[in-house]
């Protein structure tokens, strides 16, 4: 389900908008200890004397939010969330002052800001804040001053109190997204430890090919399918934000994967970019309830409802990812319903922005399945998308499948 | 020597003065692990339930902040100042969130705030910063709405440039006396693995007796002769402002230390209060110099000059801890004199207020001393001291002579 941030307001207080401002945004396998922050200081410095304005967001290194998040729990059983937010957020603090230590090592002026000072101002909902506004002002200063700046990811500071907060699941990938937009970024780069995004899994199929770009939607259907490259909010928010993403490893200087608008000059434009796949999705059947009271509380729960099917005589058929089980499982358990869940299906699903000008693609997946011996149990689509649950067993085979009658592999 | 913080002023920002408002402070060991945050967390609120207004400040937990410190120097060897004080500021932010969480767990409201959101306002000296003011707003509301406040010790936010700052060693404590100061507080309890402040040093002296309450002048001659419990710093600054310390332990209900005014009700009156020592105070002679102008380069090189002795001939006799013997060598070496450093001495001093209204207190002291076959190297006083640099082998026998004679101990 989308996640609609509010829109930040850009305060526009510099009168040189810097064109060339990238976002550079690295992951916590990035940071994990002193030489690879180091090895990320570099990698900043390199865009900065390229001539670029550099704004660095790090995540908190390795398992350090781990372990402030086990003493929470070792002190209280639902520990107070202003508190909480206060305590986890610390990490990113430490990642970024650390990597300004080292940039200014390399003979290079740098920052390092906290949520609060970099303007990133967020509602009261802790734990899960959305970003309001971002006043961009001191890290404008210190851009127009020629300095690097790293910015905690993952955390605000809430427009009414003042408290800090954070943002949820994928937190520092928003902050890197909201600041890009903010600031008029040329790109937004994520810094991971893969490569970039893929045509299929490489585990499941080893000639699948690195894609060179998607755009938002096809990003949005491979999160939503399993790839786990980026969360679906930060892609959401990046599309309604016009920033263009750059998904590439940490440890390589390869280019990775382009996530753009449609009309982006840098897409190959091809009819299927790729099959992703999830070896298990719980599919739930309701019955006696009305849909729109089901879906209502499923969404209150904060269930990410997938594939929706309703049935004739009133029955509703749903799938949702398997994180959300116990949530389902509870709710369901709590409305004076029948239903039933069943675990032994995954999910393989062939997505590309091509496919809706391109008829035909369905009934060659239909096939496809066929031939290879595999039962699609449910079936749904868009208009860039066509998912099947399978047996679990069957998802690798499935996927091989697809990913061969579609010639997406590298020859 | 004094080090004298500027003057917090008070926002008296709240129509009903808390009379009978007490800030804790509770140092790292008392903190060091989850169940020592939950008993500290069971003190606040005892003290709540008692009726008092309660600000609570935590050091950080254990080794957290020496574990950054060890972080920072895997970065760089010598880490930017700023970025410095912003990693080594995180630990308090964690102990007091837990602890605010604890509090919470026992049906009280708790806020936990950093340095910045408390309105420790400082000078912009990175590393050793001095409170400039204490801006009390949200405190005193949290306070007005009954809720136990949690400050997080050591840092505060610079006037000029909102960085985060740190207040150097002892800085949790300066940060209890300087809240105390600002809010009127009744008294600041400076919780300890000590049970207070003693005769002497009860590994040396087993009758050594436990003072009730001590003078903040007797307390910073025993701080400067070796005595641990607080930093000289808190004590005088305690002593400008007229705050009541009480030096207790976390591990036991007993009352503790009184550190009070000379007109304080709680005081004996004794006219010696204790015998302090080190077992190694070096000795640093230099000869052509004028005394201006090295007294001037050693403040500078931030060295606690303790004894002063000018002889004949232009000699310049003085002693200095022995945690600044780098710092001395390295600034003597510097200059164009010739010196000497003797480290085989040690020092024991004699601390009583009211030794100025009893004549006869040095005769004695050197007559003990003589009769225990132990050496005054070099003698020096204050109107409430007598020390004598004495071989390092002799203090104990001279500390255990000193509190005997003077009858200091328990029957």
């Amino acid at each position: 389900m989308a996640v609609h941030e509010t829109v930040p307001e850009v305060k526009a207080d510099s009168d040189s908008p810097r064109r060339d401002l990238v976002v550079m945004k690295f992951g916590g396998t990035s940071v994990a200890d002193p030489d690879k922050i180091k090895d990320v200081a570099r990698r900043l410095v390199r865009a900065r004397e390229e001539g670029h304005g550099v704004v660095g967001v790090l995540s908190a290194m390795g398992d350090t939010t781990d372990e402030l998040i086990r003493l929470a729990h070792a002190i209280s059983p639902k520990p107070h969330p202003r508190e909480y937010d206060m305590l986890i957020s610390v990490g990113e603090r430490i990642s970024n002052a650390l990597c300004a230590m080292a940039v200014q090592d390399l003979g290079h002026e740098a920052i390092s800001l906290t949520g609060s000072q970099a303007g990133i101002v967020t509602d009261t909902v802790h734990g899960k804040a959305k970003i309001a506004e971002v006043r961009a002002t001191r890290i404008n200063e210190a851009l127009d001053a020629g300095k690097i700046v790293l910015v905690a990811g993952f955390q605000g500071v809430s427009a009414d109190s003042h408290d800090v907060t954070t943002l949820g699941r994928g937190g520092s990938n928003l902050t890197a997204v909201a600041l890009a937009a903010a600031l008029g970024a040329t790109a937004c780069e994520m810094y991971t430890d893969v490569e970039g995004v893929f045509t299929a899994d490489p585990r499941l199929v080893p000639n699948a090919r690195k894609l060179d770009a998607v755009t938002y939607e096809e990003m949005l259907e491979l999160s939503a399918s399993g790839a786990k490259v980026l969360q679906l909010r930060s892609v959401e928010f990046a599309r309604n934000h016009d920033v263009r993403l750059h998904v590439r490893s940490t440890f390589s200087d390869a280019g990775g994967t382009w996530i753009v608008d449609e009309e982006d000059p840098v897409l190959e434009k091809a009819i299927i970019s790729g099959v992703a796949h999830t070896d298990c999705e719980p599919l739930y059947r309701v019955s006696s309830i009305d849909a729109a009271r089901l879906f209502d509380r499923l969404a209150a729960a904060n269930v990410n409802v997938d594939t929706i099917l309703q049935v004739t005589g009133g029955e509703i058929v749903f799938s949702a990812p398997l994180e959300d089980r116990a949530a389902c499982e509870e709710l369901l358990g709590g409305l004076d319903v029948e239903w039933s869940m069943r675990d032994d299906l995954g999910k393989v699903a062939l997505i590309g922005a091509g496919m809706k000008s391109h008829p035909g693609i369905a009934a060659k997946t239909f096939a496809t399945l066929e031939q290879a011996g595999v039962q699609a149990e449910v079936i749904s689509t868009s208009p860039i998308k066509i998912a099947c649950h399978v047996a679990s067993g069957d998802v690798p085979k499935a996927v091989a499948a697809l990913h061969d009658a579609f010639e997406l592999g590298t020859a």
